[in-house]
Parts: structure tokens; sequence; C-alpha cells
């Protein structure tokens, strides 16, 4: 356990669709987060360009049990949108905020192996499911002072590009680099972080052990999409990831020092 | 001079537009690249893919005395295009083929400095002219086993991204790691070589010296969409290269060892 105290931080930031979708506040947000000192990683979510673009392509969304198909139409503007647009744009504002930022998906030096998603009962398309975290690049990149920008889609390792959640690369390579890192895991969305009462910003609940989640789920008081993160956040605290915060991008010093947002901890 | 069989070898290839358009063909020149032994970089051009999207999205292409004009919304395309679609499809053939590349543009690691061009004549839009390549990278993911894969975008430092040609991209990088390594420079596209008469694939030019360049041009011999290709060739090879070759993405192997293509040297 004293190995602990040799290993570096590193803070692994996951950043939500709508805060990409606002450009002042996505500018904001760089310049805040590159005034941070450390080793940081961070991986962005989609947006809604995709959506638009799709729309005004007249590629029809496919929606099945509330859960969005990633055909091949899609996959090809997902990929555009997210590797391309997205990432980039994070890229070239990071760099004029004088943080030497590299961009990737988990294609790129295989960082992130995944295989497509095998389920009975739906097809869901192009999506990608994690198998590893290659941890010697991201411990190459770190070490030269280069920070990974890492946006959501992956490859099966035989030429197929793959959809993939966000949130979830967040968490696997956070499990995976806390092998080498004291990791601090950070999911940052538009909220102050989670609310007793989803409708009033300030009932935050600044610390949420397991029980208490189990409480609030079952009491109807926690909303339909945080439940999948929450859920993967109680995972990741199990697997070696340090400390995990749920806060605002307008708060991110605070929430990094958790002063602000909410978090995530193991039953005492 | 000596120095140079101190350094060792490294082969700086860029694909041309058609060979992306024609997946069947990419698939089986990524192919037959990957199994060339030995440090690798390649740099991708665009392809009718930009073009085809802009008039999917009604996104008017405006041409000014034959140039194309970057404007705000062509930019998000070929960014989207080149870096994202283009980029990572190529990526992924690559590992499906054992060959661990990773996929950047000028912005991610900051691995080439740019400007918007600046041109008293014509207003280009958002296009890169090169300051500088940024070799420390370039050198640090090649020692690691990694083949870099450049797509044809830029950034000014200052949080633009810019649109950047991919020819002068492959022969900036081939100028600046000419310090560090034996750098043989490699355009490859669709037809066979430098042709003596444009219209006959058996007409190659083995060997261009810039004498019998300039007496082919003054026949008018060499086409349009060459001659750029062609000074841009003879600058560089001026600058440190080793050896440039143009050829076919068909012929790869022969085209490395001298035995397909046209081999540009200086004049005895």
């Amino acid at each position: 356990m004293n190995q602990q105290h040799l290993k570096k931080d590193l803070v692994i930031i996951k950043i939500s669709g709508n805060i990409i979708d606002d450009e002042a506040r996505l500018e904001d947000f760089l310049k805040e987060l590159s005034s941070v000192k450390g080793h940081k990683i961070l991986v962005h979510g989609g947006g809604v360009m995709a959506t638009q673009l799709a729309k005004d392509l007249g590629i029809e969304q496919k929606m099945v049990e509330g859960r969005r198909i990633t055909d091949k139409d899609t996959l090809k503007i997902v990929t555009m949108v997210y590797a391309g647009y997205i990432n980039k744009k994070i890229v070239a504002m990071l760099q004029a905020n004088q943080t030497n930022a590299l961009g990737m998906t988990g294609a790129d030096g295989h960082c992130i192996k995944a295989h497509k998603r095998k389920s009975a009962k739906l097809d869901y398309g192009f999506v990608g499911d994690i198998d590893e975290v290659n941890n010697d690049l991201f411990l190459q990149l770190i070490s030269q002072g280069i920070m990974p920008v890492i946006a959501p889609i992956t490859d099966d390792g035989m030429g197929q590009l793959l959809n993939t959640n966000a949130d979830t690369i967040a968490a696997e390579i956070a499990k995976s680099l806390s092998q080498h890192f004291n990791v601090q895991l950070v999911y940052i969305f538009e909220k102050t972080g989670v609310l007793q009462n989803a409708e009033d910003e300030s009932t935050v609940i600044p610390n949420l052990s397991y029980t208490y989640y189990q409480q609030l789920k079952s009491r109807g008081l926690i909303f339909a999409g945080m439940i999948p993160k929450l859920d993967n956040a109680f995972t990741v605290l199990n697997s070696g990831v340090q400390k995990i915060i749920i806060g605002s991008a307008s708060q991110l010093s605070l929430v990094l020092k958790g002063e602000s947002g909410t978090t995530i901890s193991k039953d005492e």
C-alpha cells in the first residue's frame, strides 16, 4: 500500500457533449484545464453535432428500445465528428493555451483494444466494448509532457472502427493506469454534481457512498442518465482508482480540489 | 558526410487522394506498406469525399483563379474528412496488418507549426503554410515502433486549424527529419511515374534530373498537376533528403527499391 506514495498523480477528465456544443464554455473550460498543473488525460463525448450532421445528410438515426444503433453511415459520421472535428478543435484550443495535447482514438497506437459488442438481444451495430488499455503509450506520452485527448472511437484490430462510450473509455483508462499513478477520475458536465433534486442546483450531494446511492435510487431520486454513470463509477472505485468526482465545467479547479461537485466514495 | 552512414533509414510516403477513394486499392496498398521493414511515416491527402460531403450539405466550394478557398464551412468539412474519417480508416487498416500506426494532424503534439497563409493577391481562407517540424515527437514515436500517419491539417498555435497541402507536409517532414535519418521521400499516386507521354503508362522516365525536367517542361510535356509536385521535389532534394521517388501504389515494393517509378535526381 505504501507504494501509492511513490506514484505520481494523474487526473483523467471526461467532458460531456453539452460542454462541447457550447464553444465559449468549451474554451473557458480548456483554459482552466490548462492552468491545472500535473499529468492529465482528457476524454470527450460527442454532442449534438453528429446528430445534426446525420439529419442534414438525411441519414436516419435508428433507435431500438431507446438505444441508438450505429449502422455503417452513422459510424462514418461519428468518426468524422468525434475523431475529426471535435477532437482537433479541442487539441488546437489546448495548444493555444500552451498545453501540448495529442488527439487520439483507441485505434491510434492501438491504445485501447476493443471488440464489436455481442448481444443476443439486440444488434447495436458498430459499437465497441473495451478489452484492454495499452498503458505503455500513455506512459510515454505523459512522460513527454503530452496530454492525450481521447475521442470515443476504438477499433477491433481487424480494420473495423467502433463507436464507444466515452464514460467507459475514461473509466477503463483510469482503472488501467492506476497501476502506475494515483488516479483521480473526474466526470465533468453541465450540472454542479449529483443532485438530490434534479431541478435544484443547490442540492448537490457532496459525498455519495454506495449505500446512500442505493437508497436514492430506490426512492427514484437519481434520474435516468445518471444511473449508468454512477453504476460505472462505483465499479471503477473498486478497481484501484483513488477518487471519482462528478462536477461542473465552470468550477473545474474547485471540483479537482473536492470543494465542488459530488465525490463518489466507498462505504466506510 | 560519413555521419550519414550512422543514420538509420526512414521512408516518408505520401499517398494521393485517388488511392484513398478506392477502398480495395487502399487496402492492398496498406497491406504492402505493412510488409515493408524499417521506419516509416505516412502522409495522406484528401480525395473526393470532402468535395462530395460539401455538395451533399449544400456548401458551395469557392474557387478563385483555379484555387479552392478554404472558408469556415469547408475547413470544418476537411477536418472531419481528413483528420476524422480518412485518417482513422487508414490507422485501423494498418492495425489490422500489424502495423502500429498513430494518426495525427500538425496540431497533435504540435508536431508541425504553421501559420495562416498571407497573400496580398488572394485570400485563401484557412490555409496553412508550414514554419517548423517538431522532430522530437516523431523521433519518440518512431523509436517506440509507431508509424505516424499524418492528415493534411495543421494549426497556428492560437487555436485556429488550417487546411494544409499534403505534398508540402511530406516534404517539410522529410527535410526536417533528414537531420536524424537517411530519408527517402516517396510520392505515391495512380500512375507508374512521371510519364513522357501522359497518355502512355509505358513512357515512365526512370531518372529525372533537374536539367531534363526543365527541358520537358519547356516542351510542354509535363502536365499541370505534376509541375508543383516536381518543383517541390527538386527543392527538397537540395535540403538533405537522400532520395525522392514518384511511383504507383500498386508497385510500392518495386518503387521503394528504385525498380519502378521516377527517381528525382540532382544534375551530375
